[in-house]
């Protein structure tokens, strides 16, 4: 059985026979149809998601946060603002406490893991909340040859897939994921190109702000990478398992891997920003039941970001212009799930508050 | 001494010299320049609110969200969704804690206050985080006459200045300001129109959601306003002292006072939706100097919303289709003042974290 399909994952669609019952359950809140915008529909994803046959409360139980690290072939070329050492050096900073996703899972209550599934350099000693998950020290440089084998893309997914389950069998019950690898963002361009035949102009963006030299230059090296594909494949788009070893990254396919095992579980998915939706690009090929349990968090900075909600017709709680990665939008749009949570369990019904609207 | 001038509030602007010291202090943080979106100049305002002449952590202490209710004579017409019954209904609701609001405060951990301003038909008995600061039983219909007296503006400036009084001296050193009032869109609009020149058809909407028949009465009672002041003062715009009394409403007339307060007491002011953005208006007007403490959470589904941010030159944090009022989507937006004041308040400097980005 193919890992590539969900006869392998067996993720179920929700019950959505309960979507009745549930729209209910919210127009009887007592406020205007639809007078809380993004809020509403979150609450009714958030009640199928753990619907059990009939209403009750929602309940956000120890929410994480999964930040996958590795590096990337590509990334030798100079076409990111930080030389590759940095994917190491963040990997320490989000262990010590110091990185902005560390202040926003604190400020929001998040339980932070990180994830090394292959940083160049590997990350000594043990340490609480990080995890080895290492599959090799990088990619291949994809311009060249495919970023991965058959196998370490094989592995990454159910490597992923453990680090999901491990994080659930601890008790969360909503998953947010983010990601750190220097280059990432064109493993994250590559592959959404050749999931989805979105154009890669549309796709290439600045990532956390390189120069026009170096964003020519990743074009151009992109636009290689995605000849030397589709002329070797014959097709575009192409399928996940050819994608992934093409212009995965190990933190990418790790995250897909995650993301399935989340669903399996019938539990929440919350997507960060442009690297982590290419990964939900990824699971959404292998097992499109997994889309019932993704919330996107946020619309990022990154030009491809946008483009790829827009053709996944999603709608992101935030815009705010982020643009670095590591989960930070996801761990900021938590609280407004804990709000739609909330507002489906507490609020009171007309009935309740003798209110005539 | 006109309390319609910043003479009598003595609110005095942030001092922006400190910009260069604050901005280094966030740019030396360990993320490329800019890419926490707007959440850096979010940091950078509470920064700047909190200045003592060092660079020294940022605090929110007992956050509170004040939610002032009124009724409003325009809404006898019929031109919203609910009677004018449902303002005390609601009142009710936020004293018993069944509200959204209550839900948002609740789960992001805001202390929560309602004040009659005057509600047509009183509260009666007294209930813990109920205030008391009643002007009339609802204003008079501004389609016809001045909605309040000179003297009923003033009270309502210095009566919601005595609340956010109360509240920064029981600790809170940033308020939510929300609001309750059936018909209050109406004096939004018609207030917004008179103060900034807007035309009216950009600032009438639906509000909670009217039919196409009470939309067309709504507009033609609002254009009966604006002509019936125009042709009065003579010109367009005209001051806050005439455009409060003509067009504004107790809630609305004591947000604008409390928002004064809080800025004279150098606290931080997160600015709600539509009716709330009109108080913001007024105060404005009266002091511009209290635009600095000001933090616009949301761009409500309320049509002139919008508009009105536009003539503020005013980003908003969240754009999430809200269109309820009562300070939901301030009360959804503090989990990020919070989060702003994490990353500057915790996260690494390049230095200390080894990082050569």
């Amino acid at each position: 059985m193919s890992i590539y399909n969900n006869q392998f994952w067996s993720i179920e669609a929700v019950d959505k026979t309960a979507l009745p019952l549930i729209q209910a359950e919210i127009d009887n809140k007592t406020k205007p149809p639809g007078s809380l915008g993004l809020l509403e529909p979150l609450a009714r994803q958030l009640a199928l998601c753990q619907w059990q046959g009939d209403i009750r409360p929602v309940y956000l139980t120890k929410p994480t946060m999964l930040v996958f690290a590795a590096d990337h072939g590509i990334a030798t070329h100079n076409i990111s603002i930080a030389p590759q050492a940095v994917t190491h050096q963040m990997v320490l900073s989000f262990i010590n406490g110091g990185a902005a996703i560390n202040s926003f899972c604190a400020s929001a209550g998040l339980t932070l893991q990180v994830i090394d599934c292959g940083v160049l350099e590997p990350i000594s000693g043990s340490h609480d909340n990080f995890i080895n998950s290492r599959i090799a020290a990088g990619t291949q440089d994809m311009s060249k040859q495919a970023a991965m084998t058959a196998t370490e893309a094989e592995l990454s997914l159910l490597q992923g897939a453990e680090v999901a389950k491990a994080a659930i069998e601890a008790g969360a019950n909503i998953l947010g994921f983010g990601e750190m690898g220097i280059g990432n963002t064109s493993a994250a361009a590559a592959l959404s190109c050749l999931l989805t035949g979105i154009p890669l102009d549309e796709l290439v963006g600045a990532g956390t702000g390189i120069s026009e030299h170096q964003y020519i230059r990743k074009h151009a090296l992109l636009q290689q990478t995605i000849n030397r594909v589709t002329q070797s494949v014959g097709e575009s788009p192409i399928n996940a398992e050819l994608a992934v070893q093409e212009a995965g990254g190990f933190e990418i396919a790790q995250i897909a891997g995650a993301m399935l095992a989340t669903a399996q579980a019938r539990k929440v998915i919350l997507v960060d920003g442009f690297i982590v939706t290419s990964a939900a690009l990824l699971a959404l090929q292998i097992a499109p039941e997994i889309r019932d349990y993704m919330v996107f968090s946020h619309c990022s900075g990154e030009k491809g970001h946008r483009r790829v909600l827009e053709h996944l017709e999603a709608t992101p709680l935030l815009d705010m212009g982020l643009r670095l990665g590591e989960g930070t939008g996801a761990a900021l749009a938590m609280p407004l799930l804990k709000a739609a949570a909330a507002f489906y369990n507490d609020m009171a019904t007309f009935d309740s508050a003798g209110v005539t609207l």
